[in-house]
């Protein structure tokens, strides 16, 4: 996508070799014009799926998938982090290792809200080593709910998540890949080398 | 606001006296739809008002916020609860007591996102005992930004954050005013006695 590539070059930032700071318009800072962009891009990606609701991860999921889930005309479910004292019981939950943080989160969805009747696209801002990613399909599927596809909106394509996923037969759509932050240079790899 | 009144009650559970749960279309899984007419009213109540920026916490008052912002073409930048390893220096910060949640959280925003040239609309979901709007306030005016105004999803006008913030001048516009939550029962304070 190529308005996206084009911002993560003017307003991202390449801390590290694997650290790339998005939060001028992502994670921190939202540039709303940019998620109804991606929002759109999303359902242009998996039109010709059957998709009831939307699962993210709060809170930088929660932007795209909300514009892509007006579109739709669908749902947006964000998954927690942390239990609250008003969502305590029928919750499903899986556990997320960040690396960036260096933190082990557990993240839930009340089951009320997903069910084996339900197609599921997921959203979520990174997809670097794929562990909210697959901690988001646990949740769908042990509601028995059918995961349509992932979309993402910045892959970190050196990282193995991408692949882990895609092994496991599901659709990915990341409108941007980076293949390399090092040196302090953002570089992608050329959508059209990927192109279906 | 009635559309808002209507899915309050039709969805909405109190909880307790004080409790109100509305995870079906606001705090857990998201009505996108019900979003962008919340942002269109939000942006109705302050036409009058020069806004550049948009303030929200996370992660329910982002979906209100970004329905605002897309409509009037200005960034929305969400305050975090907890420190990111990305995002260490340069944190405005202020300490919020969550009577829900019954724990005390820092909520930071990243300094070069605002600046004294700063017109601030701050939205959120719920206004309650006021400690999250004050810790947005104090957020917003010590980067010397100017408070434009305040936005809230639901108020609960049964508990004194309404009229604390009435009380220091701010121009408090919420869309649904629930006047009392006993014996489950939701009540909602006539919007025309309250019209300007």
């Amino acid at each position: 996508m190529e308005k996206l590539q084009q911002t993560i070059i003017e307003e991202g930032v390449a801390l590290s070799d694997t650290v790339l700071k998005v939060d001028k318009f992502l994670n921190h800072q939202i540039d709303p014009q940019l998620m109804q962009e991606i929002g759109k891009e999303f359902v242009k990606r998996f039109k010709n799926k059957k998709i009831t609701k939307i699962v993210t991860l709060e809170s930088s999921g929660i932007a795209p998938a909300v514009m892509a889930g007006l579109i739709l005309d669908v749902p947006v479910v964000f998954a927690r982090k942390k239990k609250s004292l008003t969502l305590k019981d029928g919750l499903i939950t899986s556990t997320v290792y960040s690396y960036t943080k260096q933190e082990t989160n557990d993240i839930s969805i009340s089951k009320k809200f997903l069910s084996e009747d339900d197609h599921v696209l997921i959203i979520d801002d990174f997809l670097a080593n794929g562990q909210a990613a697959l901690a988001l399909i646990d949740i769908v599927e042990k509601t028995n709910a059918k995961v349509t596809g992932i979309g993402i909106v910045i892959e970190k394509a050196f990282q193995d998540g991408g692949d882990i996923l895609r092994s496991k037969g599901y659709q990915i759509e990341s409108l941007a890949r980076i293949k390399s932050l090092e040196n302090e240079t953002i570089e992608f790899i050329n959508e059209k080398e990927y192109a279906k």
